[in-house]
């Protein structure tokens, strides 16, 4: 494959903005990584290392460390793909930053790899995108996901993940980007289908360490992952996405991911949450931002407003409460296990027809779709 | 629920076998455990023991061993559930001595429980039964799978599983006989896919288990298995299976089950190959058959007639070696994972039209669909 050298501004110096800015600049690429630390890029652009997270890791030469003020538009300018990588709830205000700097007639390929939905409006990423920048800047938006943890990508460890967009020819230019023997990428024309699984895996991620936490076992997790994925895949198919993207990397590859390694941080909180902890405590010495948390909120509420009865993802939080109350605490989590585990014998999978309900309408309108 | 007691034969007291009795004989059902070994007999009759399998468990007093000879004529005629836990290299054997012990006016309920293609033939169990017993007694069929390790199953550890037949009533029948909170089974109406996902996932736990050997981690995993689950994928939709069955416990719950534990055999055999064993050397004192073994060699003529591109699959066996030589002894199953990853980047599932195929043609005509 031709390979040309791009210029490349990472979005959001977490773990796994950090360890894919690595993965470019260690493909030849000129990137930039954009933190809001001073101490970090100082720290890092004299020592190519981390002050937060992959801290063993020494990082690409290629990097660039810019901030702590919002990359420049002289940046902007010459810039050939904007990776985002920021928290879902973080999107939003910085796509409004971006939005004066941005030359809508000469557009950087985007590429977002946050997962989640965002909890005050149960918009995801695409929809955010079509709020901020119009219809045409969210069709050639792309989108990263996969089976991807960053301790294992630094360390070079066979990885593999889709890039879909509504503009096929876009995910392909992305796939180019990345694709190496070790980071192998798959092209996919279902975003919709790519973020929900993104977004939900970590809610069921939450069920699944608790799970764990309760002392079940390879059976019992296998179908926790199994009915997850079902219960994914309907709500995919109520939004209109391809149910067969539940079986690529986006979907079970990730959920499977996500659902079995201490890693993964919101199996962490679920593991924790059966062991009695309280979720405030946990999320504040979890030391990094475990999506599943917020993504929960939004989730049930998206839930609701499909009509769709899942059994799984409605445990992680109670019916009667949206605000911080989980209900894995201590003896509820059992009880729900309990419970879940009594539900009479049902077809596997019965997916819903396309009715076009109220926040599909929305996102379909946004898109002009 | 209403519940009523029926009278099980289980055909193998091997370790699945042995469990799936027990389960049925803890809800009160009088199962009958066949087993060629009159000291298995004679032992699990006087203490509800095995001497094989599952040496730890005490087992429900409802079991009764019978045996070594083959059942008899009497205790065939009063049996309302045939379940057959017999290596799938055996089926075609005692399908032909059950033959003249059936009363095919009131045929039992037959749940078939192994899994894989017979060598010689590349015949799926449906295609075996309408061999030896007709068209209609494979139709009528059912076939249990799913994430089910014996070791959990006998300690009540949550298990789910599908049952599947071309008849749905019969699925439902087998759903309710096996039912409880701690093992649950949902039902399907496509045994062709559950089969070739029971079959196929074996071959893969050996890729696993030997990218396990070599040093490979999460990440690695969690996209081998789903890129394997493509593979399956376009192998059932080849078949005329839904593709969406691979999305369920017998797919994709069952694979990440197979590929994720050492108490798999068929990993255990993978892991074994990567550390440069000999693979007749594993075969030997592995202690229990690993179906994927067999399989392997079936599933490399099915491939072939089918026209597929299936490149981990195709990796288990030489492409020019169908005798005993594997492709994971010492440096080639590295040679291999490098060879694996440098292939290009392509879309994700690609399903392959339905030309109804050599292979396809010939277990329709057999099942006169």
């Amino acid at each position: 494959m031709q390979r040309t050298v791009k210029s490349i501004l990472v979005l959001g110096a977490g773990s796994f903005g950090s360890c894919l800015a690595d993965h470019l600049g260690d493909s030849d690429h000129h990137v930039y990584l954009w933190s809001r630390s001073k101490e970090f890029c100082d720290h890092f652009n004299q020592h190519y290392r981390s002050i937060h997270q992959l801290k063993d890791h020494q990082f690409s030469t290629h990097i660039t460390a810019v901030g702590p003020q919002f990359p420049s538009q002289s940046l902007i300018d010459k810039i050939d793909i904007l990776l985002f990588a920021i928290p879902t709830e973080g999107v939003r205000s910085n796509l409004a930053a971006l939005k004066p700097l941005l030359n809508f007639e000469r557009l950087p390929l985007l590429i977002f790899v946050n997962k989640g939905i965002e909890a005050s409006t149960q918009c995801m990423t695409l929809e955010i995108i079509a709020d901020e920048l119009g219809p045409g800047v969210a069709k050639a938006a792309t989108f990263l996901s996969g089976p991807s943890f960053a301790k294992e990508i630094v360390r070079r460890q066979p990885t593999s993940v889709a890039i879909a967009s509504l503009t096929l020819e876009r995910a392909q230019k992305a796939a180019e980007v990345f694709h190496q023997p070790w980071f192998r990428c798959y092209t996919s024309d279902d975003p919709i289908g790519v973020e929900l699984a993104g977004a939900m895996k970590n809610v069921y991620a939450i069920v699944a360490g608790a799970a764990e936490g309760l002392g079940f076992e390879n059976n019992t997790r296998a179908s926790l992952i199994t009915r997850a994925l079902s219960e994914m895949t309907r709500v995919g198919k109520a939004y209109g996405a391809n149910p067969l993207t539940y079986l690529g990397l986006a979907g079970v590859g990730d959920l499977i991911l996500t659902c079995s390694s201490p890693l993964s941080r919101n199996y962490t909180v679920g593991k924790r949450l059966a062991a009695g902890e309280k979720i405030d405590d946990i999320l504040k010495t979890l030391g990094s931002v475990a999506e599943g948390v917020a993504t929960s909120k939004a989730l049930k509420s998206v839930i609701e407003d499909l009509e769709l009865d899942l059994p799984i993802a409605n445990s992680v939080r109670r019916a009667d409460d949206f605000s911080v109350a989980f209900v894995y605490t201590g003896k509820d989590v059992k009880e729900r296990a309990q419970w879940l585990m009594s539900l009479p014998s049902v077809p596997e999978l019965d997916l819903p027809e396309n009715e076009l309900s109220e926040p599909v309408r929305r996102l379909r309108a946004k898109l002009g779709m």
